[in-house]
């Protein structure tokens, strides 16, 4: 499998992203990396170049570029060559995880869409209290969604849980402000109808507050919900554990208790880390285009390379394309 | 003053509401409590009936009724007696742990809506880690909110704020997909317009990640949106709380460390306490109404009766009605 990378994006670029290919090449078998960025910094840090190359640019996109612009204008970025590899055929599929906005409009205007889907979604894995975790979709790329942009999504989430994460029939829910059938808004109301008679296993409404229980394997909303789910999760988890922490320092007995906690509270950071769970898939577009955290560490990207390799190996861009052609959507 | 309460409403009902209002006037100079509900249950848990009264019946709404249809067709249930007490001008506000979807339709239907504005908001008041809180309205009284709706809370929730909470010129800040001007979807990119002018102390957009770092005073968003933060902050909090319990019971080495946090540990929960915070106004009415919350003990319904103390002390209402009056807000 040929993938490429963007060298240059994120917080901890190019350092973790070149580590990261390092480690996945020696892991995976048949595995070929091509990382685009500054080749002055990023072949200092490959002991060898065996399944490895790098597309040279000095060019990037940086978090405070204006994602469609910079897209349009700087047509050397590491994020648009890398997407270029992808689109012409060089590579089975691409990460970034550089500036979302940008990789969702290189996507676009780059990669381009699969026939039948209207809107790409933006769709992480998230952790639940059983380990399990669950698909959200979509969490921003698309935040004036539509009912048959809902049952896009529930069709695409679908396929990828049940050929990439092994979850044999996943239960998708629609999140809503209540359980009951025919709670909610217009959008949700619409989308219930459409997701009531489609081929999924639909659960019917779920609410924000059984997310973390695993109440559904994938769930749908539009992306402005989603994106405000997405970020309560992380703000009130990063919220409680500084609290935690405030209080376990307080005193030197909290101190004590907190030495005999250290090692399973360490558990309980870990059984939330976003790095075992790979980056978020772009669903929709015409090749696998994933983006990895933006604070990615080595084992996030190899993480990310993991779930682009599922991708390709079970040929879930194709599998989606195929779907919706023989379901024939219903158009915009 | 005068003061009514479904005292059948919510999970602890009648006991816990009753012994909140007992508690409330023997804390409370010149307060007044109305109980409305099954005087059998009622009356044998009052020691005297000092400053407090009952109005009998034994019609309720539960959790499981419709709320529009139960509003309608449950005329002498508690909750819709409650509702006509105050439209009467027998008491200056009310409370109801119950249905929140019945409490929002007794207030429309009931109570009335101030002139000028066009939906009520339901407004809880949400804890912040510097332990200062904020409001957040609408969290699900209108799912489908049009700027100007966004636009009135900004304005009512500034003026609780200012008055009850005594922040001085709070800041109100629009829930939105990122911060910089002109993110977001067709509502948010519109109702920002609207804030930016308006006479409130406008902070721009804010993200659901700093909500619990207190980023503003008042959070304005829709009511779908608003649903989905107040749940995913509940359901967040739920889950890692489950986590830490049970790592803290995993092993004789954890729970004796657990022994030594323990007491600082229930400050943590304390400090996350909603019972602390009273309950969710239902701002735009024609008179105080306040959601408890269902699972309220008596010291949850002091604190609401606290915040419905404050509404009319320092007459909410009105300065919202001639606030907006003044204004000539856009019409629907």
């Amino acid at each position: 499998m040929k993938l490429a990378i963007d060298a240059m994006g994120g917080d901890h670029a190019p350092t973790e992203i070149v580590m990261g290919a390092v480690e996945a090449v020696s892991e995976i078998n048949d595995l070929h990396i091509t990382l685009v960025g500054d080749e002055k910094q990023i072949t200092p840090l490959l002991k060898s170049s065996k399944n490895i190359d790098v597309i040279h640019t000095e060019d990037v996109i940086t978090g405070e570029d204006e994602p469609v612009r910079a897209v349009r204008r700087k047509k050397n970025a590491s994020l648009v060559l890398t997407a270029k590899e992808v689109k012409e055929g060089r590579v089975d599929a691409c990460i970034s995880a550089g500036n979302t906005g940008a990789l969702m409009s290189a996507g676009l205007f780059v990669v381009g869409r699969i026939p039948g889907i209207d809107r790409p979604a933006l769709s992480p894995t998230l952790p639940t209290i059983d380990g399990k975790g669950f698909l959200l979709l979509d969490v921003g790329a698309n935040v004036d969604a539509k009912p048959q942009h809902l049952l896009q999504y529930a069709i695409m989430g679908s396929i990828y849980t049940e050929n990439v994460r092994s979850i044999h029939n996943p239960t998708v829910g629609l999140l809503n402000v209540g359980t009951e059938d025919g709670k909610g808004s217009e959008l949700t109301k619409k989308a219930f109808k459409l997701l009531k008679d489609a081929p999924i296993n639909f659960v019917g409404n779920v609410e924000a507050r059984d997310l973390l229980d695993g109440v559904a394997d994938v769930v749908v909303t539009d992306g402005f919900s989603g994106n405000i789910a997405l970020k309560t999760i992380e703000g009130t988890a990063g919220a409680l554990f500084s609290i935690l922490k405030e209080t376990m320092m307080s005193s030197m007995k909290t101190k004590f208790g907190a030495i005999l906690l250290k090692n399973d509270l360490k558990g309980l950071k870990g059984k939330l880390d976003y790095s075992e769970y790979g980056g978020a898939g772009l669903f929709g577009l015409a090749a696998p285009v994933i983006k990895a955290h933006g604070s990615s560490n080595r084992r996030a990207i190899v993480s990310a390379i993991k779930q682009a390799k599922y991708m390709v190996d079970h040929d879930v861009t194709n599998t989606i394309k195929t779907t919706v052609e023989s379901m024939e959507l219903e158009k915009e």
